[in-house]
């Protein structure tokens, strides 16, 4: 590893505020998200699931269906599904 | 809970696709984050520490001082201090 | 808070090594968990699947039931599901 | 993958049910860790700073201290070191 030292501490320097800045977006970011479900938690929205459609939406429909399948046999064989 | 089925398709359309768009600009931000952390180590500096150095600039140095100190203290009466 | 300086070297080392004992009875179960889902992958289980159908079985199925009409609810208005 | 269904039952049920029983055993030692660390903090400990002790105490000296030298480094090139 070259040796910090040799860096200047204006490199370093401007490497972490980069860092910082883009940290401070995603935060902007991230409330926003916050602003957003509490929204839809007064319009009535159970926001726990909202969250569970967001990650599903992200997921390979195809290979979605083959876990859900899967998991139906196990849910089955275990007695599970009542 | 207000029954989510009285609010209409696109109100909880809306409400996921604004959630997504705002994923997507986090990713974005998180990927630029990548590449200056991957610039850094190309000159020579420790991802690592880096990040360690960020995760203390966001801390209170009061705090954080005191917590070196009670950590110096254990590790010394621990014999970790050599 | 009290000093640590005046409680004794003895009393902090042996707090650290009854977590740490505990530490290592903790992995050593974990591993025993690997080679159970290691020996259902030989066996033909989805061990992703079987990891999910362990988490479900710790919820409360009432609860469970609601989220999951809730879900379709939403995937439904979402036209999720075809 | 093997189907599932070929797999009895009872087979499934003895995976997860041994996974669960491993489950408890790992929850009551978290629980007994849980108290340790209450009874140390009725002892006047920094449980955060004990946490960071016993951390430590899993890495290999030598990778720490160089980390701790980086560190020093690149905290006083920002002048963090007051």
């Amino acid at each position: 590893m070259n040796d910090a030292g040799h860096n200047s501490s204006a490199q370093l320097k401007s490497i972490v505020e980069r860092i910082e800045r883009l940290d401070t977006d995603i935060k902007e970011l991230r409330d926003d998200q916050k602003d957003i479900y509490a929204e839809a938690k007064g319009n009535g929205y159970d926001v726990k699931v909202l969250r569970k459609v967001v990650a599903i939406r992200k997921q390979d429909p195809q290979a979605r269906a083959e876990q859900e399948t899967i998991l139906e046999t196990y849910m089955h064989q275990l007695g599970m599904l009542g």
